[in-house]
C-alpha cells in the first residue's frame, strides 16, 4: 500500500517541526501528543529531536475509536473526570524544562454524533486537569509548537466529494503549503515570514492603540486593548530563552484586549468547529466586554455551553490580525481546524489571554489588573473576511487605518 | 487488507481481559500500556472496559521505532534518565484505585542491534523511574494484569522461515489457545482453571516444605523457601479487594524463595530474551543465596550487567513450578517473551519477590527478615524441562516426591 501523503515532505515537516517549531536544544525532554495515526511524522519528528539533541522524546499518543467508546459505551456518571495526575506530571516535566510539541491531525467533527452535554462535561474535565500544564504553555515557560498531519477523517471532513486517499493527498499538500515545507529551504522561509510578521507586530506596538474598531460583514465590534498590551506574531522567545514559533502555520499577529472595554457585535466569519462540534453564523453582542446575546444557526448549544464555561468564557482574551491576501485564506481550504482557520482571517479568542502579551512580565493578578481575561477555555473564531475595515483608536481619540476590504492599509 | 487475525477471537480476548484478567469493576480508571500496532485489540477492550463501568480508560501507547530512534540518534549523554513524572503519576493513579493492564505484544529482540551499554543504562532509569508503580503492582495494591496481541515483528521472531502474514496468523493462534480464548465459554474456562491451579498451591501451602531441591536437565539446585511463604497460582484478590487473573496466560504455581539460602547449579532450559536481547544457555552457581559464577553461550555481557544492577539482581525473589504437559510447553512454540515461556517450564526469578507470596500482610522490612529479596529487577528464566526432578524437603528434613519427568509427582 502507498501512502497518498509524500515522504520527502514529511521529512521536511519534522526538519520545520524540530528546528523551526521547537527550535528543541541539546538536553532538553519533548513531550508529544498526537494520534497514533500520525507516527509517520511523529518518527520523523523523533528521529530530527535526536539528532538535536533531545534526551528524552516522551509520545502521548490517542486514538479516535478509543476516544469515541467512552462516549458510546461509558455509564452516565463518569464524564466529570480526568487524569488529573497525567497532565500534572507533564507540568512537572515543564518545570524540568521539557518542550511540548502537539500534533494536530484528528477529525473535528469526532464528536458530532455524541451527547453535547457528556462531551461538555469532559471537555471541562479535561480542562481543569489540563491547567496546570496549559497555564506554562500559555504563560510561554517553554518552548512549544503545534504543527499538523492530515489525518484520514480529517481529510474526510475537509474533502467530502472525492475518494478518501485524493482526500489524504490534498489535505497533505495543503498543509504543507501553509507550513512551508514545499519551499526550497522551508527554515530560511520561516526566518523570512517571521521578520514580516515582527514588522507589522512592531508598528503596532509603537501605534499603542487604545482600542480597534472592527467594521464590514456583519461586524460593529469595538475591542479595547488591554493596559501595556503587546502584540506578538512569528516566533517569539519562551521564558526558558528558547526562540520558537509557536504554530506551524502562523499569520497573524495578535494581542490582549481588555475584557472589560468590548463593546458591540461580532459575527463569524466562518464556522467555528468546536471540539467536534461544528457552530454556524455565530453572531454575538458584548457589553462592557461580557457577551450578553449569542446566537448561532447551528450548534447554538454548544455555544452557549461553551459561553457558561465559567466567568471569562463569555470574555475575549485575544484578538488577532490576518490579512485575507493570507496564503490559507487564499486556499479556498475550510480545514475545520483552528490552527489553519484562525490563520485565515482576523479573529478573537473567547476565554483566557496570553500574558506574553504584555509589555513586561507580570503575574496573573497584574495581568487582570491590566484588563487581562482568565478562563478554563482559549476558542479562537473568525470573525474577518474580505470585507473587514479596521481603525485603531490611538489614546487620544484619534482613528487611523489599520485594515482595509480585508488588507493592511499600508 | 484483510488482516491475518480472527476478529472473534480478538472480541474475546478483550472479554477475558476486562472480565477475567483485571475484573474491572465500576467506577475503576484503567491505565493501559501497549504498542500503537495493538490498537486493534485495545479498541475492543475498551469498549468492553465502559461497558463493564470504567471511569477512563488511559492508554500509553508505544512504537518501537520511536523507541528505537533514541538509541540509533540519540547523543551518548542521554540515557540514565527516565519521564519520572509519568510514572509517579501512575502510581498516583493506583493510589487512586486504577486498574492496571498491559499488552505484550512488541518484538521481543527489539534491542538486539543496539549499544548494550545504552540499553542497560535505559533499563536501568526506566526501573528506577518505574519503581513506584511497580511496587505497587508487584505488592498486589490493584487489579492488574498482562494479555498478549501477535504484533508482526514479534511473529517474525518466532516464525522466521513462513510469510510474514501466516506468521502473525500462527502466533495469534496461540496467543489464543493459550489464553483460552478458543474455548466455548473462555471465562467459565479461566474460572475451572483456576480452581487447578488454587489446588496445587495449596497441598503447596499445606506442606510447608523448608525448601525445594531441582535435578534434572544439569541442575542440582536447592532453593531454600521464606519463612511463611505462600503459595499462589491462577487468580489472586489484590489489596483493594478485587479477585483478578495477572497473567493471560497463566500456568504456573510460585511462591518467594529466601535470598539467603539458595545452594547450587542452575541451569536454563530455553533462551531468556531480555529487553531486546537473547542470552542463551545460562548456567549459574548459587552460595548463600547470590550468584557468583554466571556463565552464557550468547548474551554473557548483558547478563552480567543485568546481576550488577543492584544487591538484590543477583539472588532470587520467585521459584515457580509448571509441568511439562502445560499446553504452552506442548505447542512447542519458544515465544521469546516470559509471558508465555514462563508458563511452559518451571522457573526462578532473579531480583525483587511478590509480597503476596507470603501468608499473612507484611511490610517491606518484616518481607526482608523473612528472607524475601528486593531488587530494581524482576526477571524469570526457565530451568524446567521433560527432565526436571523436584524433591521438597520438610520442616524436618524428609524429602517428598513434587516432580517427576517434568510432571507433578502426585
Amino acid at each position: 500500500m502507498t501512502s497518498p501523503i509524500d515522504p520527502i515532505m514529511l521529512d521536511k515537516l519534522a526538519q520545520v517541526a524540530v528546528k523551526v517549531g521547537l527550535n528543541l536544544q541539546p538536553g532538553q525532554d519533548v513531550v508529544v501528543s498526537g494520534s497514533a495515526e500520525t507516527l509517520p511524522l511523529l518518527r520523523r519528528i523523533a528521529v530530527e529531536a535526536y539528532k538535536a539533541g533531545a534526551r528524552l522524546f516522551i509520545p502521548l499518543l490517542s486514538d479516535e475509536e478509543l476516544t469515541l467508546a467512552r462516549f458510546q459505551h461509558g455509564g452516565d456518571d463518569i464524564f466529570d473526570h480526568a487524569a488529573d495526575w497525567l497532565y500534572k506530571g507533564m507540568a512537572e516535566a515543564f518545570d524540568g524544562n521539557a518542550a511540548r510539541l502537539a500534533i494536530s491531525g484528528d477529525n473535528p467533527m469526532l464528536m458530532a454524533q455524541q451527547d453535547p452535554d457528556r462531551v461538555s462535561r469532559a471537555n471541562r474535565a479535561l480542562s481543569k486537569a489540563y491547567r496546570p500544564a496549559a497555564m506554562k504553555i500559555s504563560n510561554f515557560d517553554i518552548n512549544w509548537s503545534i504543527c499538523a498531519y492530515p489525518g484520514r477523517s480529517w481529510a474526510k471532513q475537509v474533502f467530502p466529494d472525492i475518494p478518501e486517499d485524493d482526500a489524504v493527498a490534498k489535505l497533505a499538500k495543503a498543509i504543507f503549503a501553509a507550513s512551508r515545507v514545499d519551499q526550497p529551504d522551508p527554515v530560511a522561509a520561516w526566518a523570512a515570514h517571521s521578520a514580516a510578521l515582527h514588522a507589522r507586530a512592531k508598528w503596532l506596538d509603537d501605534m499603542d492603540f487604545a482600542a480597534l474598531h472592527f467594521t464590514g460583514g456583519g461586524n460593529d465590534l469595538t475591542v479595547g486593548l488591554a493596559e501595556g498590551h503587546r502584540w506578538v506574531g512569528g516566533g517569539g522567545k519562551a521564558k526558558n530563552g528558547i526562540e520558537c514559533m509557536a504554530n506551524i502555520p502562523t499569520e497573524e499577529v495578535f494581542t490582549t484586549p481588555h475584557r472589560h472595554k468590548v463593546e458591540g457585535v461580532a459575527r463569524a466569519s466562518k464556522p467555528l468547529a468546536h471540539q467536534g462540534t461544528l457552530i454556524e453564523n455565530i453572531e454575538v453582542r458584548f457589553e462592557a466586554g461580557r457577551i450578553v446575546e449569542a446566537r448561532a444557526s447551528k450548534g447554538e448549544a454548544v455555544l452557549k455551553k461553551l459561553l457558561d464555561t465559567d466567568e471569562g468564557a463569555a470574555r475575549i482574551g485575544e484578538v488577532a490580525l490576518v490579512p485575507h491576501s493570507s496564503p490559507i485564506s487564499q486556499s479556498g481550504v475550510l480545514f475545520y481546524n483552528t490552527l489553519f482557520d484562525e490563520n485565515a482571517a482576523c479573529h478573537i479568542a473567547l476565554g483566557r489571554c496570553y500574558s506574553e502579551c504584555f509589555k513586561g512580565h507580570f503575574d496573573a493578578e497584574e495581568v487582570m489588573r491590566r484588563g487581562g481575561n482568565d478562563s478554563l477555555i482559549h476558542v479562537d473564531w473568525m470573525i474577518g473576511s474580505a470585507e473587514t475595515d479596521i481603525d485603531g483608536i490611538t489614546q487620544d481619540g484619534k482613528r487611523v487605518a489599520v485594515f482595509r476590504k480585508g488588507e493592511w492599509a499600508s
